[in-house]
């Protein structure tokens, strides 16, 4: 186990949340907020652990892919506890569980909130709530590995360990070149919606939380009824723009290489517009024969599809008192999630592809069972490696699952809030049915669950494996281990000293 | 496609039937009960087509697993329309959806139902009610091949066909021989509890009909509250034999042939009383807290449990006013189900172990690339072919699960309704929460969504393949082709004439 790369990396990490956490302090600066100073504390506090940390040469430069998800693990639980730590001195959110589920939700892209009163947050909390979505979105390893350089493994590890969906996309063959290339389009999308929602008379400052949550397909609103106030142009422009998001970012890569064609041709791009245009139609007729005007029904039933197919989860309406159908609908969405090698979480449309193709496989050789065909998308035939670790994360999302609306229901809530709270945050979503719809928050429940839902999230973003494999007992006997082995060497050196 | 073997053994099926029928026509002598004539009637109506169908002579004896998936399919849906003839004729359930539901619910062995006032139907339709319970429990293609020489493969691929389970435990090598042993296990087991039920002051009316639905795991009750109202020692005995019905047969047969340790070795049935064991504690430790008495929360909970993960739908409590974690509990074992190779449904203990296994394995070599490990169950490595079955038999579930929940939303009833209603049908259990639970009844559906949830009955009873082909459009296309190809050879033989 390379333990001091490990440090060093989880060292890096923090420095870049001291870093990224100077934003809030400006944003404080310009509204003359006093909370400020607890974010220029806590950044300053950030810098030195991380700073010291990062002191720890590694080693060695061996970095197997085991390394890269205990390190990406870590990463995530440290960068929320971290981000944490203003909510509480800052007296918003007095409550560690609380605050660690509100950063939690924020990195994750989740967007659930134990907050009843949004607005009530200063202007500099709201600003480092809605950053964190966009920091978490396209992953600050990735960002990492955006900026430095790494060698031995550990970029493409790293990488592997934190991108959502079943195989990376590397988009040039270099992991940084890609990691780059992939913080360049972000944030290239993320300023046209900025430009566009200021273009509809939104402030500066509610463009910016508003773009940071659709571009991170996070979720947080700024007000207590998230979008539902603003005009249909600016709904309008989070629709198309939550949609865009939740779009594999291969996709942009070949548009921004002029290859515009091949961009539509990916299967999983195509299964996923096809999804929302189903799904748009089907809730807008139901809206629509709800004696709502056509226009709106249209956008409504926009809005809510992109927001919960993407797992952002603003809403404009209350999706809980629609009609069963719909809601059935949105609940299939949640799952569903968006493309992989977006921001966008759930199990992802090209997992759900290759699921559909494999069973339509089996099919057919239950009818001709001498025909031997290869599972293939995008005219590639697909590793039989791929369709195995595809069958597995179901499973293991499936058992997980289970396993959370167990424990939540210890709670003893109803049926649907404790299923649809563990959907909304393993799949990263936000809000979900019943007690956990829209217009109501995660404040009632307690702790327990709190700290359940707070690892489904995590669980969620990290896709399964990463964050499980910290429970495996051989990891922390190696790590263990290599402790006293090291300890051992040490002494052998001093006694030959 | 072997034509006219299928229709040949189609026509024997139904001559089977015809002659079981006679069962509630002897129930109607002994009541003098006028509804009996319908009985006798329809009886000599499917000998008499059965008779018809089954001088069709097989023109080849070759028969691929394919045309035993669909002989079967087609036995279980004449079977089922066959069989719900009697219920319109007496008028005791005059709409055909609802006769077909009840019977298709009766020979799949779900016991979910139609009727609110079950004590107003005639004793010898309450016996022909049960009875399909205790025919479909086993399959009455393995009857079939217990009384019938077959040939060329047939019998096995019936076999695979119809037994649940992921992979087919033959007993002894020869199919017919092991088609014997299975019934002669279990028609051994259902007269050792109808006797057990007689000695417990049971009329000989209920212990029968009860003893059916437990050795069908189907449970259809002849009382409006199920077993409620009868004795503790009446709900033990019932709780025992639910559970042994629920055991995988191959135990039983090591028991016969003397071999009880291996019996308990077997790895299967040693997770299913595993699962038992923690989900009773776990509902009785609920139920006590709740102010209930010891014994009586002991007796209600492992009723409960065993009625639901054996899938049989039983009950003597509603446990939809259960508390939540119970209730979670109780939603879980609905889709755990029994073990493989027994009268239960769901998806089958055997596969959960199996799924566990492959998750903990892909962990493994997560930690430990370099390790190569076969998944092994009771000391035999799994074939690649097995798991990859079953992973696949899981995906084709979900799917055909989500779109039920589907379908049966478009009706608009509640989220809970919806799921659950989906779960009891699709894992052949009966019982749901909400307005489907164990005080309710199925009745307030409508025709559209009964026939959605008859289908999923079916599917969950074959596993869902062996249905599922049948909409394969290749399949009719070659029926039809042989067709035309049997006409053209037809009149090529006339014009040599």
């Amino acid at each position: 186990m390379n333990r001091s790369m490990i440090i060093n990396l989880l060292g890096r990490v923090l420095q870049i949340e001291g870093l990224l956490m100077f934003l809030p302090c400006l944003v404080a600066l310009c509204y003359q907020e006093h909370e400020g100073f607890y974010y220029l504390f806590v950044a300053a506090g950030t810098l030195f652990v991380g700073g010291m940390m990062s002191m720890v040469k590694p080693k060695s430069h061996v970095f197997y892919l085991k390394e890269g998800c205990i390190a990406t693990a870590l990463s995530w639980v440290l960068l929320s506890v971290a981000g944490c730590i203003p909510f509480i001195l800052t007296g918003e959110i007095p409550n560690f569980e609380d605050a660690l589920f509100e950063t939690v939700s924020g990195f994750t892209t989740t967007g659930s909130s134990i907050l009843s009163d949004v607005e009530a947050l200063s202007y500099c909390s709201l600003a480092w709530r809605s950053f964190t979505h966009w920091i978490g979105g396209m992953g600050v390893l990735v960002f990492l590995l955006a900026v430095i350089p790494l060698s031995g493994g550990a970029n493409f590890n790293l990488m592997k360990a934190e991108s959502p969906g079943p195989s990376v996309g590397k988009l040039v063959p270099k992991v940084k070149s890609t990691a780059q290339l992939l913080y360049v389009i972000y944030f290239g999308i993320t300023v046209l919606e900025f430009l566009l929602l200021l273009l509809g008379r939104m402030s500066v400052f509610d463009a910016m939380t508003t773009a940071f949550g659709t571009a991170g397909t996070g979720g947080f609103g700024i007000k207590n009824d998230s979008i539902g106030s603003y005009s249909p142009y600016i709904q309008w422009v989070v629709t198309v723009f939550m949609i865009l998001f939740g779009v594999n970012f291969n996709a942009y890569y070949y548009i921004l290489y002029r290859k515009v064609r091949k961009a539509f041709q990916l299967e999983e791009v195509r299964g996923y517009f096809l999804i929302i245009g189903a799904s748009v139609a089907m809730i807008t007729y139901d809206l629509f024969s709800h004696a709502i005007r056509l226009t709106d029904a249209l956008r409504t039933a926009a809005f809510q599809v992109g927001s919960i197919i993407t797992t952002t989860g603003f809403s404009t309406a209350d999706f809980d008192t629609w009609s069963s159908s719909s809601k059935t609908i949105l609940v299939m969405l949640m799952f569903c999630g968006a493309c992989a090698g977006s921001t966008g979480g759930g199990i992802k449309v090209s997992r759900i592809i290759l699921l559909i193709k494999t069973v339509l496989k089996e099919f057919n050789s239950f009818i001709h069972p001498k025909s031997i065909k290869k599972i293939k998308v995008d005219d590639k035939a697909v590793e039989h490696e791929v369709v195995r670790s595809t069958n597995v994360y179901i499973m293991t999302y499936i058992f997980l699952f289970s396993i959370s609306v167990l424990l939540i229901s210890l709670e003893g809530h109803d049926t649907t809030t404790n299923f649809t709270a563990v959907a909304a945050t393993l799949n990263n979503i936000g809000p979900g049915l019943s007690m956990v719809g829209p217009t109501q928050n995660f404040g009632f429940l307690n702790a327990f669950s709190k700290i359940v839902l707070v690892f489904d999230m995590l669980a969620g973003r990290l896709e399964l494996f990463p964050l499980l494999i910290l429970f495996h007992p051989s990891i922390w006997k190696e790590l263990f281990a290599q402790r006293k082995s090291e300890r051992m060497n040490s002494n052998r050196y001093k006694e030959k000293k």
